[in-house]
């Protein structure tokens, strides 16, 4: 590791100063870069709105201990996921990112070099993305370390994409695979532990190499804007929300909004290979991982079936799961032996899930 | 203290419930309610700008132990200052607030009751300063309790008070009074020891009473919007900045984005009776708690002795605390004696502060 330097010695302004000269590269949007009057150094950013669009508004945290374990989890990866997760919600609703700002809580164990990391892997995701950091707040914490982006984005009015708007008789679809971002937290979790084990830790190697994929998609997900484009361009969509506390709840909250019921079809959950054989090792159901995972970041909306043709044209990257029915149905999971049971509102419970360690 | 209720007994979804409740008030102002399109409850919130309008967007966080103690912070304090903070740095561009956006992270010892009331001191500050929440992120905290707010504000582009653009034999001005929020928080600390130490704690009454206005800073600051609104309007002011770390550092912070020197005079330091009260007690001068103190969210700006002349006669709560000097003159601050010395870059630093202790 290459010599570390204490955040007190440089003191907040000089922690600033890094940070701006890490996120001030020039960004090749020129419409993004056109229209930031000003970034970091002033009390707020400004930037002006695209004329004729709406504005979107999203925020997400990221606590130590909650979301991430630093024993795993590489600066440069947290600062990614801590941007995705925020762009997934904008894709989610067919917008394009704007600008972003992060705040970031930093205990005496953090570096002035790790803290570039983070946000050299947040610029990561911003350039591939196309938004920019023009802000934010830097404290210290006497706790975890955590850390909250909030990021404004830009829609047609006439194409954002609600949870409402599903309608009985809609098919209900995924992009990509299921499960797999909880499989690989499964396996980090389990080297961590044999590391914590091994007789000889110096020595220690983690066994991840065969799990390349899963751990890809939980330590650096990719939001869905190839997906969301065509369902805001190319097709009528009726509503879509990102998985980012697991299938089930995203169902619910779907059929909520627009006061229906649905039915997920167990065997048609699309689960990849890699995420398949972890749960193999730990001998659980897959499916388990691809409805209660969380931190999918992958799209659930609903469409006529006319639409979903014309979508499957266009991309292999999309599953029907099951279909919308009337609220008087019940949210329903119909299991591989074809009998149905209800689908329990569960998944990634910050409150539930923590407390009952 | 009313029965309290274990957030894990409702769990996240029950929790945002809760405060969708509280924050999903009807609001007076037609503009924000209008162009609302939507706030909690889908994967971002959505609004309309107004149009010709130039977006603004800021953070803060406020973190437990570092910003905010729990033994002497009511939850509707709590609330009312991290709104308050974030509107501080709208009215220092010159702007208006729109759209809030809050991620709280909650450790177990925080009851759902604890958080409604900070979502009513959160609502207090919005409803006074016109802005509305429209989102955000709660998550489980292993550690201490952290928020961070993210606002959204608009301004007219050509009236945008920025930090640079201070000239060499501008007044310097201040609003109100300086150094009552450090008193209040040293009142605060004090009385919390005193209780601590108190052989009948059951019996204890802290004395509070006679620091009533350093208190209400402290607790309950109220962003300038009434003297932005002038220095936008009505005068030609060169820059401005909010004073959230102490007027040191955000003297220093002028000068650097105008590339200018200044001279701040000690004897000219705004202080209101209660803070000489407050630092007498404690034997300390009560213009190290104007120059170093942070937390004031009073505003510091720049403009000609003709532009003040003309702002005087529109109120009287601004005062004239030195001028801008070329930057080969330096920072300086003339002593009560008239002797200058080097006004040093200090104040408020989140990582020397908290290393240090």
């Amino acid at each position: 590791m290459p010599a570390q330097t204490n955040i007190a010695e440089v003191g907040e302004v000089g922690l600033i100063r890094r940070i701006a000269e890490i996120v001030n590269v020039r960004t090749e949007d020129a419409s993004l870069r056109d229209n930031l009057i000003a970034g970091i150094g002033d009390d707020t950013a400004v930037f002006k709105p695209t004329p004729g669009k709406t504005a979107l508004l999203t925020t997400d945290s990221f606590i130590e201990g909650v979301h991430f374990d630093l024993t795993f989890t590489s600066f440069q990866h947290l600062g990614w996921k801590a941007i995705a997760a925020n762009l997934s919600d904008i894709a989610a609703m067919g917008g394009a990112p704007r600008y972003a700002v992060i705040a970031i809580s930093i205990p005496k164990k953090i570096s002035l070099e790790m803290v570039e990391e983070f946000y050299r892997g947040a610029m990561a995701a911003c350039k591939k993305y196309s938004c920019l950091i023009v802000g934010g707040d830097t404290t210290a914490s006497i706790g975890n370390m955590a850390i909250s982006v909030a990021l404004t984005g830009e829609a047609d009015e006439q194409k954002i994409l609600y949870r409402k708007g599903a309608q009985p008789g809609d098919l209900i679809c995924v992009t990509g695979h299921l499960g797999a971002s909880h499989a690989g937290l499964k396996i980090l979790q389990r080297e961590k532990q044999r590391f914590l084990e091994s007789a000889n830790p110096v020595e220690f190697q983690p066994n991840l190499a065969p799990f390349a994929i899963a751990l890809e998609k939980h330590l650096m997900p990719k939001p869905r804007f190839d997906i969301s484009a065509l369902l805001t361009s190319k097709v009528t969509t009726h509503c879509a929300i990102d998985i980012s506390d697991g299938l089930a709840s995203e169902v619910h909250r779907i059929c909520e909004a627009s006061n229906t019921g649905a039915k997920i079809y167990e065997h048609n959950l699309p689960l990849d290979s890699n995420t398949q054989q972890i749960a193999g090792e730990f001998s659980e159901p897959p499916s388990k991982y691809a409805l209660y995972g969380g931190e999918e970041y992958e799209l659930l909306f609903a469409m006529t079936d006319q639409e979903f043709e014309k979508l499957e044209s266009l991309t292999s990257d999309v599953t029907i799961i099951g279909r919308i029915t009337p609220q008087s149905e019940g949210i329903e999971l119909v299991l591989e032996n074809g009998e149905p049971e209800a689908l329990p509102f569960a998944g990634w419970d910050h409150f539930t899930s923590i407390n009952n360690e």
